[in-house]
């Protein structure tokens, strides 16, 4: 059994705004061109101030709309995962009235707000436990933005304050929703910068899934520019690093990677699409891929970076796009014959102290390493420096061979 | 005529957040208590964020909500006024994400913000010009306050700023709305701190009513405790200001006062409301009496400052409180036979510099003076020292004396 196919969904119409006033015929609409795309699941992103617009009040309405979406996948034979805590989506934070300004308070050490985001995800979870086609809870979309350095406002946690954060929130979870797969999201900052709240032990022990986020228009574009082979090996990459930081047998999920413009131009998206997929979709225990994003968001809508515009595998009059096209032969061969998982014998190391984060970065000299060996045709894995002479944990893993960054290049 | 007779509605189920999904039952139980007390108009606030989610899109389902309100209003033969941009609301600020951290510009000064700030105002008026109850719009509640150097996030901007902000706001309104009541609400900083970004002279210029702000739990209480005459006096004295930082036949609206404890003790609230109304009953050209608010804030609403829970005049329950019956028979009272508006012949001067705002705030000079001549059995207006001897303002003001925070204390 290959891996999940899934699309995180951005409705055509009011982009998530459409929270605000849903409309269920534009949301069965959209979830009938997804569903002929041949994806199994959807990812969806109800906004936090419209589920708990105070701190004591949660919006029945609200969370009923989202059980209600959740059916109208199931209709199309759709499984949906639910982000709970929005929270960050394509640069826009919601955040809400009773956390900020006056009211401002950390998200993360608060104790009556820890204790309100955990009752909002039970609310949640008990709305969707008898959904059979609700995958699970996410906490939160990449949570550790809000605690990054690089935010305009920042909400400072320290590792233990944010590693207790996640811990409850996958447990309100795991509580309300039992049986299911529960995780949280980070970007790929807290794998490359050791100044993030955020570490990759978090990200790779907490939840149900390992779930990595793969975009290339940050560090990749950057260093090794557009059409360098590092652009369509960063997604898988980004899952060896899920892969390293995770016990063997534990699920990692790309849960997002996207193709964005300029540096994926519009004509190479659907080769950048197949590329980037086929890189990594014989890991073992890649739980899914789901792509970023379904729809593009429509021109009308103001104030998105420009990138944000066109990364829909539809376009914004609902029209599939090449890379849609793509997505949807590539799960059907997948469908009718899959790749099988495949160990990789070759394991590219790394120094897995928090403080040298960098050293994995785009630039540094890990992923210069990994992509030479790509470039050789070697397909490596990746290992911490703290597991690279753990005779089982290599065994378990199927890693024969482990190089340094230097070794590898020599 | 007497003033108009108004509370400021604070819906009973959910306060303003039930604009997220607006049950017009709840609405009209509210309106037919509110009716019940003999008043003829409401104030209501939607929710900006919930109004226009982003900064090119208007939730068209939620202006339509507002005039839905406003119908449920007509049926029991209530006005309503409607506040735009909300904004500030009992401690909470409701701002759009497109307006901070990734997208923080300035509410008053980003071109893009001012432009959809008038869409929004536009799109409100449009809807309400058909509906002969709508009195008109009001820029938001209190918007100096997202400029106050207190503000915890203030959006600074200079005197020139703010007026003409104030202007293309009220414009916006008079265009979508002609011939209605349109104005703009400052808290009762404007006239006391020299530092606020808004003025006095705005606050009496732009719009169609100079609305003042009547709350004792800031100043007034502080300089001279809960017993003293300044405070049932203090709606008047504002009221006052008001009259005197406009030219004399425009309306002065007192729309806002209420009685927060523990300044005002519950068992002495009903004693405030009379007191502090009939106190400014009289003034020529006040437009009307507005009460904040109609209903107590649920208990379990999390996070307000403690007095803003009791300040309604119908409890969280639905039973009308005792100030609310004792607003109710001073209404009746006064439809059945008003009291004449009076000029009041003696005014206290005051240096009306910007800079020197500070002398007429609460321990200052000018009230200090104000109180005594009260406390003596006058009741005075006040005078700007520019006008003090301009013979023509002081005869259309019907003023025979002035006199100097000195002088009515010698």
């Amino acid at each position: 059994m290959g891996p999940r196919w899934g699309v995180n969904y951005t409705p055509r119409v009011s982009w998530f705004h459409s929270w605000l006033d849903l409309n269920l015929d534009d949301v069965r609409a959209d979830f009938d061109r997804i569903a002929e795309l041949g994806v199994d699941h959807v990812r969806i992103f109800p906004l936090w101030p419209v589920l708990q617009p105070s701190r004591t009040l949660i919006n029945r309405h609200a969370v009923e709309d989202v059980g209600r979406v959740v059916d109208a996948a199931a209709e199309r034979g759709l499984d949906v995962a639910v982000d709970a805590l929005q929270g960050h989506l394509s640069s826009f934070d919601f955040l809400p009235s009773w956390t900020r300004t006056w009211h401002r308070r950390n998200i993360f050490t608060d104790p009556d707000i820890v204790q309100a985001q955990t009752e909002l995800i039970a609310a949640l979870g008990i709305e969707l436990a008898g959904r059979p086609n609700a995958i699970g809870l996410t906490v939160g979309n990449e949570t550790n933005q809000f605690a990054a350095a690089r935010h305009p406002d920042p909400d400072p946690v320290t590792h233990a304050g944010m590693s207790d954060w996640l811990d409850r929130m996958v447990d309100a979870a795991r509580e309300s929703m039992p049986g299911r797969t529960h995780q949280h999201s980070f970007d790929d900052e807290v794998f490359f910068n050791a100044e993030s709240a955020a570490t990759p032990a978090m990200a790779g022990r907490i939840g149900d899934t390992t779930a990595v986020h793969s975009w290339v228009f940050t560090g990749v574009a950057r260093h090794y520019g557009a059409g360098h082979p590092a652009v369509t090996n960063f997604a898988d990459y980004i899952v060896q690093l899920g892969r390293a930081w995770s016990d063997p047998d534990r699920p990692v999920w790309l849960q997002e990677i996207g193709a964005p413009s300029p540096i994926v131009p519009a004509a190479g998206a659907a080769d950048f699409l197949e590329a980037s997929i086929r890189n990594t979709i014989d890991t073992p225990g890649l739980f899914g891929v789901t792509w970023w994003c379904s729809h593009d968001v429509d021109r009308s809508l103001g104030d998105f970076p420009d990138l944000e515009y066109s990364l829909g595998l539809i376009d914004s009059g609902g029209v599939v796009k090449p890379a849609g096209a793509r997505f949807a032969e590539l799960i059907a061969e997948q469908r009718a014959d899959p790749v099988a998982p495949r160990q990789r014998t070759v394991a590219v190391e790394f120094d897995d102290a928090e403080t040298r984060r960098s050293l994995t970065a785009p630039g540094g000299p890990v992923l210069d390493a990994w992509v030479e060996l790509v470039r050789s045709g070697v397909r490596p894995a990746l290992i911490r420096s703290s597991l690279s002479s753990d005779a089982g944990h290599l065994a378990a893993r199927g890693i024969t061979e482990v190089v340094t960054a230097e070794t590898a290049r020599s």
